[in-house]
């Protein structure tokens, strides 16, 4: 059996979409698994009630009667709050009554929650958030996506080989190829932290690394005629660019409405939207903790929620978090 | 009588489309304005016959027989090819006998080159380029779009009284507003630099400084329910996204191209694909230093050319060199 603990409380509008979510992902996943969903027992019986198409034997309702706020303090949330729903969720991981938990609330409360409960793995310096951009060819993971602000170029070898495992073990791609994102291809190009990062990546074993990225080279999905997988950055770089993207492609959509709104019902746009839409994607993976969380937008529709639950599933039935503990404890990965 | 010096080897299509982009920009300035068209004298000359539309009598052909190229390290070639195209155009401008300078090569040569013969006004710590990126609603001028990949706090409130000027003179922003590139809109968000920044920012004078925007405000043309008119950041930040949205747009364009081609000619997505359009918004300004320098891309067609001439024409008209130097020896930017 494999359990996925869903933040009930964390969306927009939360509890619906996350119980909506749950029901449809359960129809698509397999009978062993299971979601808990965790959250003030009173208002997820209702909105099950008010959903009804859940299948209720695979649903388990975990109480949790304190919410963490989007306002809140992460660490002051964390501590004030041990009975929220992202404390109860992580800890049924810690204490493996759970394989996996969602959320789409306070996402520095989750990240630190997760950092405090579940702990890094050994050889990890800091968790990083994978965001899935959405390219012309296969989407590429963007890492870290706002987890750390500050970063040293040790700190972005290790998000190479976070983001390489996972793009194994989640995305299926084999010998993942990866990128430092800076400002042009040439050795001497970036700042401080990016020329050294570039060098410690060529010398890295075990990384397919194919040099300096640019920002152009994401929505196109290749760089230096390969396909590319994951792209190394700061948080605070990561950060900036997911939302622009975000925002970018919810107003070209919102254009399209005003000016030519049947434009966007034709069929053959589907596959044109698919890449402006996040929706799809659904939850953005925090790796490098042990165990396995996925962090949604506080937006978050039921459609990614569901998408989130099957991230979730792949990255528990694909072993993510031991073989993210492999590749570190191999020595392949500086300490 | 106004002279714009146009650099005509920089582009990828040199000298035709810088000829084509100045006939059609000599259409619509007012008599006063003549365009120095700076390079091989040949070249030119064979450009000038084949289009035919030119009005001869306010072009000046001004031989230089060297080239920069694309590949060239900037300072080696600014030192090492005193009569190219870049190192003459800008002579013109130190000694007078020109009023701005545009080129679509090098841009590391042309920055260098920049700094070196019109140096910064007093007062300026570095050089900017200023971005300009569509919005849904007015565009955003970002700024540091590359020149700098390492800034300190003092230089990004510096970028962000250069842009102020330039959205007043040449945008035509009364007031306008600067917000800071950050993860989040919370005082507490961002790296060092950028907290530093923002402290800094909310104790200057003579900004409208509205605070800390994140990358999802610049498609959006607003932040916290304003107008967004100059967005601060490092040089770093802002070309990793500066190429993100070119690629995006680009990329977006040519999944409808493929998908959906007759979409593309519907009169009304002529108001959608503007947003995603780099050549109605031509060159980006080098701000900071003492004169007039716009920066094309490699890529420019001649309507993006025509458009830098018309942007350097209106810097030049409205007095911007002065404006800045006006700004920065007022005592309101600390040094």
């Amino acid at each position: 059996m494999i359990r996925i603990a869903l933040d009930a409380m964390g969306s927009d509008n939360a509890p619906q979409v996350e119980v909506e979510g749950a029901a449809e992902a359960l129809k698509e996943l397999p009978a062993e698994f299971q979601i808990q969903l965790v959250g003030r027992k009173a208002d997820i019986e209702a909105a099950l009630g008010r959903s009804g198409a859940a299948d209720r034997a695979r649903i388990e309702v975990v109480d949790a009667p304190e919410v963490v706020g989007m306002g809140d303090k992460p660490l002051a949330a964390i501590r004030g709050k041990p009975r929220s729903s992202i404390a109860v969720g992580l800890d049924l991981q810690k204490k493996r009554k759970s394989d996996a938990f969602i959320s789409a609330g306070n996402t520095g409360a989750v990240l630190a929650a997760s950092t405090l409960l579940l702990r890094l793995h050994p050889g990890v310096q800091r968790a990083a958030i994978g965001a899935l951009f959405p390219s012309a060819g296969q989407p590429v993971l963007v890492l870290d996506g706002g987890a750390n602000v500050d970063c040293d170029a040790r700190e972005l070898v290790g998000f190479a080989h976070l983001g390489s495992v996972y793009a194994r073990d989640v995305l299926g791609r084999s010998n993942p190829t990866v990128g430092l994102l800076n400002i042009g291809e040439e050795d001497e190009k970036g700042n401080a932290v990016v020329k050294e990062a570039h060098q410690l990546l060529k010398q890295t074993p075990g990384l397919n690394y194919i040099g300096n990225v640019e920002g152009r080279d994401i929505p196109v999905g290749e760089a230096r005629g390969q396909r590319l997988d994951v792209v190394v950055c700061d948080g605070f770089v990561g950060n900036v660019v997911l939302k622009f993207y975000e925002s970018a492609g919810r107003v070209f959509v919102s254009l399209i409405k005003r000016e030519a709104p049947d434009v966007l019902q034709r069929p053959e746009m589907g596959n044109v939207l698919k890449v402006l839409d996040y929706a799809t994607y659904g939850g953005a993976p925090l790796l490098g903790v042990q165990g396995v969380v996925i962090i949604c937008h506080g937006a978050s529709p039921a459609e990614a929620i569901k998408n989130a639950i099957r991230v979730a599933a792949q990255a528990v039935r694909s072993h993510l978090s031991d073989d993210i503990a492999a590749e570190f404890s191999e020595g392949k990965v500086p300490a």
